[in-house]
């Protein structure tokens, strides 16, 4: 049960958001962009850096949520997802976007916790200024999401297959807001 | 230095965004919107949770900027920001407030940190179910304000005047983006 009086059956983000319209609107413009816009990261792999933190933030309808679209971007299967989750240094992934990934884990524990280091071997995989400035605000957007799904409490369907049943359909859809 | 290629000589967030306008757009309505939009929450109050979430992520950018424009809408003075920081339960504040820095604390922790406790402490204390949620929310942005600019390393002046002598004029300024 959600904390606070939220309308019933809308899962995860999407209840909260809906009570406040003049703040959903550009917080969805913000993701949309910075999830699905022109960008050298493809949605897939923006979409696995959102799985990744949200699973180290223990979301479990992010996790499932983006995992789904992650996987429906990849064309891969839920088993690929999850062992990226589970340790994405063994996972069949290019270098760079382990080197990303390296950084994203970082920023999921607290700013600082980014290394110079980290950065250098992200640059030195080819990765450019602004991929890695896109993964350190996409790690960093997640751990906002998360909080704000988990600390209200609202409702998750427990079913991976609620997740992945959607997956085509919210890709199709996007992050904006449907007009009224 | 930061960690990747920024225009010199812009401090904190104002960074990174300089090089990413069409998410700094958005991502500047969203603030707009959640701090300083119409709220039965003051500014000074809106503030205050920026600040205490902000300290404890340690980021000194955002606990400096946002404690001073707090201290601004406040009216009172640095130690008493800086009492709040270190121990909101016996600062002079009202009850209601406490109980939404509690829920602001633990959201900072994590999600599911926030306990259904916490809330109907909250609710006792008079607190509205928009409240609670813009709480949340605000303590959640602020996880992912932190981490951005902490882990791109962006340039944060040291010296504690420079928010002070700032912080009426981005009081009035806002966060919008100004219009080119």
């Amino acid at each position: 049960m959600p904390y606070i009086s939220i309308p019933e059956g809308i899962p995860g983000i999407r209840g909260p958001l809906s009570i406040r319209p003049d703040i959903a609107k550009p917080l969805s413009d913000f993701t949309e962009t910075l999830m699905r816009g022109e960008n050298s990261l493809s949605r897939g792999e923006r979409e696995l850096i959102a799985t990744v933190v949200s699973s180290l933030n223990d979301c479990f309808f992010c996790e499932n949520a983006h995992g789904s679209v992650a996987q429906h971007y990849l064309q891969c299967d839920l088993a690929f997802i999850d062992r990226v989750k589970e340790d994405f240094s063994s996972a069949d992934i290019s270098d760079k976007l382990k080197s990303l990934l390296s950084i994203a884990v970082s920023v999921q524990k607290g700013g600082r916790h980014v290394t110079e280091v980290q950065v250098e071997v992200a640059k030195s995989m080819g990765a450019t200024d602004r991929e890695i400035h896109d993964t350190v605000l996409i790690a960093a957007a997640f751990c906002m999401f998360n909080r704000y799904v988990d600390g209200l409490n609202t409702w998750a369907p427990r079913e991976r297959s609620f997740y992945t049943d959607r997956a085509s359909h919210a890709a199709e859809l996007g992050y904006r807001l449907e007009p009224k």
